[in-house]
């Protein structure tokens, strides 16, 4: 029933709109032929989703950064903390070593221990990986609590593994999948969402790929029209129930060749875009950004003492900057456009009320 | 001559209106009174602002936190780190000990050393300093290096003096004078801009106030309108006019008795505020944020081995943080808004056309 | 008969010495009554061990700061990170709230997960947290995939309760004992160690406790004698057989009333004291010191939107970093004292022999 | 006459000697032909030295990393702050960008400004920097102010002008000479000194060089035997007298080819070095290191948009931590052993009772 259930849930996504669909166009960058993190050739992106009656609304969903054994062919990356609160495991390795070694899982709050135990277990059946004994899992989260029974912990290790196995390249379902699937966003249904940006050619013509798990708050702006004070939707309009916590996870691709600490840098423009949908990063915040470069140029290969990379210059990062930026904010947007409303354990939270919003966009 | 020079250019600045003045109205929240940083109680701001024909166009600001000995009366203060290509003194100081212990000093480049050595000055100057054999001078600046003839580091310790002696609560002056009288922001006359927000007292009744030398690019967005794409004029539209480099120095007062540790973080807050003008923070720009807070409460007291403070739970800290994001964005807006078009070393640089952006923002 | 085992290990532990009972005096800073970190008041630690033939050396260790609930009576805490090759959990949100509110747990490198999840379990069932929706999980780890078969993980969630409710205060268990039942140190069999110093009155009478878990490598040194060099057993002596990898988890608690930045850098000293033992942080290692204040005048009170906490002066700190310097470098050195001989899945590790070292030492 | 006295200084220098002349062998590892900073190719090292009558002991001293245009030939460069308390410049650009792009200035703590400006003046007077309008000055201090009249600020622009002009390689002068003119440590004389390792050729071949300016405290360890409980002369022991506040500022330099992230790692072992010492970081220490790389595979070449660099593998890294480690702890050493009584404006300082020292080691 679960399985019909997902399926029914995804044909109704179809009819939603992505914010471009709108006629939102977010800054000055293209995006790229799908408009999601997986434009970054090689990224696939894979969700397993649990929707059960009005109890159960949570999942899990995994990136993968390459086709190959990820913990033998590591890739450079970079992660920035917005605001700490939250259990994003893996970070001190990953800024330590400058690379991350298994595909990067996003769940609720209190499943990020077992989608760790999963990590492990997928790293251990790997070809080749037979005598590992040390894995950086990487596990990012938001907490689904409103309307999933999150206490209940439904997301088993069987879960994260379907998650990593039907990863694929090409469009990513977006909305109310995935670890998204219980969410929230600035009191709207939240979700899963993606964008990509090409750089011009002049600038390298590299792609930048985002994907989030938004769960988050503050005053909405959408493409710089100010939704939520519009709506009188936001935090502080009445402080009892427009709290702005929540949490977001934001992961960055890019083809562009990078070291981890330009990575890194990367990460920390993520922020900025999630600024201008009207975040405030407010403090019971988990913001996470982890970004990772897919170039074959400065690919960590194993075997040797040296290694060679070819990498950007710091001066031609600015652009990828830009994209990240751009990326970021339409990622979120998509998130909020993409979800439906649901009625979950504590209540019903809606979709963005998506005539309303239509008008506010037309008249800017 | 130059006194002069000054006051005629003080008196043309009156002239220029505030965003507020022409009905923008940034985010949610009220500002104080004169919508200053001088609406946080004893917090004071000095100029010196050198403009001599076309190749001098540079100055010094000073923020001070109180009107006491700063040095024996060291205020919690956080530091954060947008971008970090640029000269800020006294960093680790702050971050180690939680405090900082001379006002703050904002000026070019390359007059960054006469400056810290002017805090020294200053320093031991003041009475019980005498046996003072440490100081941690903080002095930020951004590059005015295209107005500005910067290599000729015109600064002296004594205007540095004169802009601490000069300052004074009340109405801050704002555009092309102190250590924004050179600079540019969005490829338009920037400078210096302030705001403030008080918070409702169900939160707190707390003020914030900011102020910025605004020296950075991007893709210019007012209060959510995209006027740098409108005009044409941003970051990668003609690569090789329109880099977004430079810098931007963010200072951020309260009253709220915040810790260092919540300092900083609305510190970093600031450069939420940043992202929603459309800055980027490009490998070039060094753009820092400096918090304070002057709440009794939470003074270091010298003296005893123990001190005691009363300070806001973390829970507490979120409408600071959006104060500190809208109170920044809106600190930039008017950097530019109250900036005048200035003829300098390498051509002029425009002030913002503010008719074609009024029509912009009129039809939002 | 895993209990028997267990028992008869601790009955031989009891004829291992600890350092200072072979005379071996750190430092200039006396210890406390029982020179444990349950010296500080109110300090409990509990461990779970787990030999089963030669295959399985493993077990978890759990430190507790104060008897009541603590996820409502956090506690100021700081981490630093000596380096990062390691998988503790829960580092940002201590680091962006100031606070723990987890007992924390040690233990194998590839069972975090699984003490993780046993953390959420314990803190649900903890009265008045039954609506708890996020929780920050602190488990840190070694690896004992030499002795101890790791890749089997057979720690379950109630070995970890079971640490977590028999930990006690008084006397602490060390050697092959709870997450240092499997440890190799310097190449010879190490384990937990602990230790404490009291601070003379006129130095404000504080204790610190410090508990470690000591898998790491380097030259060993014993109280300044070169015993590594001397015994030929050291870090580059052989390269293929002396690795200087590992990781070392070190826990620091004082009843000093210091806010989470001072306890921050308390922490950082622990390090210096690794270091007086010859470790250098190795590439591989994951070096980790969570430090936490216990002291009622810190305690971080729920309930009302300020607190008010009485904390001693940056400058009368430095009595503490000496004491977590001494404290670090004998709980290491116990930590070898008391570990015992070994015969693991890999091979069997020999203590430190006992009778050499004392000879070198005697001559010092 | 300054000119004859420090000749003077210079001939009494040649008298006193460096540890490993006493017979003292730090670490297992082998020094390479000057035991210097300067048996890494291409670095050189100058000092300016003031000694006038009692009041005046200071100075400078330079440290180039290579013969080229530091400024258009950029090295890979990573900062670790042991204790923040204290005025280095210039740190969050090398952080940012991986790079530094001055020669390495020390000095006393109220001369930083001087000492930042003067690099202003040596980058733009490099050829092909005339248009050069941002310089990252990279000034470190220790605060010699006990024997130096520190307020006076004789330090002059040239003075530093000179240091960087006289700069040499070969062997480097120690003791009360440069920036260590004045300086204090464990109640003892100090001062600069320099040590170095090369590694075995299966571990590379690399030489890691290490120079110190050395002004702190604690509880003085040499080669393990506690010198300073013997002595009765540490912190905490006559708690009046014996302060351990002070600073430390140390430079690594190697020729193996690393990145700034694992340059950054190599420069947070040297704390481990100093901590063999009995330094502490005491809250009132400044305690800084700066490490660099000289590889030409990884030096960071101007012009075109990427740059290939080859570098180590984190795993390879571990040996040159140990070289760290032992180089810090011998430079540190000399600095004592080279450093003279000292008669200065509040007092005199006593240089190293060698011979009671002889004697303590020589029981060893």
């Amino acid at each position: 029933m679960k399985i019909l259930f997902v399926l029914m849930l995804a044909s109704l996504s179809l009819q939603a709109q992505r914010a471009r669909e709108m006629g939102i166009k977010i800054g000055v960058l293209t995006p790229g032929k799908q408009n999601a993190i997986t434009d970054v050739k090689g990224v696939k992106v894979g969700h397993t989703t649990l929707h059960e009656g009005d109890r159960i609304h949570t999942g899990v969903t995994a990136i993968l950064p390459h086709e190959d054994n990820i913990f033998q062919n590591k890739v450079p990356a970079g992660i920035y903390i917005g605001n700490g609160f939250g259990k994003l495991t893996g970070i001190s390795q990953v800024k330590e070593l400058g690379n991350l070694e298994t595909p990067i899982i996003l769940t609720n709050t209190m499943s990020v221990p077992t989608a760790a135990d999963a990590l492990i277990d997928y790293t251990l059946s790997q070809k080749g990986n037979e005598r590992v004994k040390s894995v950086n899992f990487l596990v990012g989260e938001t907490n689904d609590g409103y309307l999933n029974d999150i206490s209940a912990r439904v997301i088993t290790k069987q879960h994260v593994l379907d998650a990593i196995k039907n990863a694929k390249s090409g469009p990513v379902e977006e909305g109310n999948v995935g670890a998204g699937s219980g969410t929230v966003c600035f009191g709207w249904k939240g979700g899963i969402g993606t964008s990509s940006r090409v750089l011009p050619e002049k600038s390298g013509g590299y792609t930048v790929g985002v994907l989030v798990q938004s769960n988050y708050g503050g005053v909405l702006e959408i493409n710089g029209v100010p939704v939520g004070k519009n709506l009188g939707k936001h935090f502080l309009h009445d402080q009892l129930n427009d709290p702005a916590d929540g949490s977001c996870m934001m992961i960055v691709a890019t083809d562009a060749p990078l070291s981890s600490r330009n990575l890194e840098r990367l990460a920390k423009r993520a922020m900025l875009g999630l600024a201008k949908t009207g975040g405030i990063a407010s403090n019971g915040s988990g913001d996470y950004v982890i970004a990772f470069s897919t170039a074959e140029e400065v690919r960590i290969k194993p075997g040797s003492k040296y290694y060679t990379s070819t990498e950007l210059h710091n001066d031609d990062t600015s652009p990828l900057f830009l994209a990240t930026i751009e990326a970021t904010e339409e990622a979120l947007l998509n998130s909020l456009f993409m979800a439906q409303t649901l009625k979950g354990v504590s209540g019903t939270v809606e979709a963005l009320p998506i005539d309303e919003v239509r008008k506010m966009i037309s008249k800017k």
